[in-house]
């Protein structure tokens, strides 16, 4: 099996490490920075490198686009004469029913493009970064539309599962949309708000403990990515922003109130929540 | 110097513990939990236990009360007239200005309180849960009064670095309660509404990454004690909110109006701010 990625930045360069550990001989790059794919040359990531996807793309059977939201589109629409019949194309990026409508509206019949999410970035960027045990243990997102192949759907499934994915589940892209922005989009915007407030000052470190190192270390954020991931899902994310103030709003109540008991009420309810989950 | 600890749950139980490994051989324990006082003295965390206070105050140096905010000023009341002359006492506890006044107007002029704040909590309770390693590297606060006298600081303050703490630091209590509002508690409202959000479910855990694990791991709290906590702030507490609902705001209204321009530079300054600290 012949794959291709594109885009050998921390993600695409771990799976390409994944791939060639799972045993995949047959693995090359494209990327834009030369540098780039003679490191993943060097380093044995990859068979061979390309600059231009036009010199590769038409003996490969599976390409998956590490690429911003905003590049999946326009490399499709760009490349849609290039694809041998069969392919299989695939994503990784965080935000799903936007990416899809842009994409229905191109793709080839000849093509099938499966929609995924490996759950596990990075705060580190480039090829550099990429290691491949991240994803050992970790958890990946399908979203099947209507005209996937239920074979390229296990192919890339089987894929993910031989570098190491512990757990890779189906959901609708509405569902994935919907739960991402709670579990992870928001907790980015809470961490940036944290961050970005006016009572943050050099002498923070000297008052702050864990839970503040930890709340904030998302904040140390890729504003390109983000911006993307944020707006491309905006409606969803600020339905989680409003159904977190509801719970924030009660919180304030109690304390402008003085109210004990709903505040332990409130409490206890999150502490058997949390407990539910760990 | 003999020493008694008042309250041996998984804060004063690590000071205990700590004290002996520094050399103090003169640590007495008291508890209401007669268990819990046998436990100490047969793992060696004190000399002897007491279960009322009585039997032993008169003779202490150092008084450390491991004690909820609630039980700080009843406890002085209580026995203020069985502390030996010159005594000092000290608190552990997370608010300080509301404690300092309610202290203030019942502390006999003979004994000096050194009102103190480690900084490293436990999400343990109770002295199975005690560990002096804990302190070792962290930071504590003293946040002296008028009335304490230089020695009695510098008493406290040693007794704090001999056990392991990095740095204590002095700071006025008002600043203490202000930083504490922001870098903790407030992340402990922001926690305790993320999980308490109707979006939360049995789902949840299959779309959830690191930083959801990360920063819901506090909203499993003690709710006696936070509760207390954060009451004894309120004020601090909701200015807090209310800053960080204004950096909330600024992202929502960049998802709002579609700004792309504007995220990236609210991403790019949690981003330079983030890296100042760690």
């Amino acid at each position: 099996m012949n794959i291709a990625i594109v885009g050998l930045g921390v993600i695409g360069g771990s799976f390409a490490m994944g791939l060639q550990a799972a045993g995949y001989k047959n693995v090359y790059g494209i990327d834009v920075n030369e540098a780039t794919l003679l490191t993943a040359e060097k380093k044995g990531m990859i068979k061979k490198g390309f600059l231009d996807a036009k010199d590769i793309l038409q003996g490969m059977d599976v390409i998956m686009l590490s690429l911003y939201p905003s590049q999946i589109a326009p490399f499709v629409e760009q490349y849609k004469n290039d694809l041998k019949d069969g392919v299989i194309l695939t994503d990784v990026t965080g935000v799903k029913t936007a990416i899809i409508k842009q994409v229905a509206e191109i793709l080839p019949a000849t093509a099938d493009f499966v929609f995924a999410h490996p759950m596990r970035g990075s705060e580190k960027k480039g090829i550099d970064g990429a290691d491949h045990t991240r994803f050992i243990g970790a958890n990946a997102l399908l979203t099947p539309i209507p005209a996937n192949k239920e074979a390229s759907l296990k192919i890339i499934e089987k894929l993910y599962k031989e570098i190491g994915f512990t757990q890779v589940t189906r959901v609708t892209p509405e569902k994935h949309d919907e739960q991402i922005a709670y579990v992870s989009q928001l907790m980015h915007a809470l961490s940036v708000a944290v961050v970005n407030s006016t009572q943050a000052s050099e002498e923070t470190l000297t008052f702050a403990g864990n839970s503040f190192q930890e709340l904030t270390r998302i904040a140390d954020i890729n504003a390109e990515l983000w911006s993307e991931l944020f707006l491309n899902n905006r409606t969803a994310l600020l339905e989680s922003i409003e159904q977190f103030e509801v719970e924030l709003n009660a919180l304030k109540h109690t304390l402008e109130e003085n109210d004990e008991e709903e505040l332990k009420i409130i409490f206890s309810r999150a502490t058997r929540k949390r407990r539910e989950w760990y």
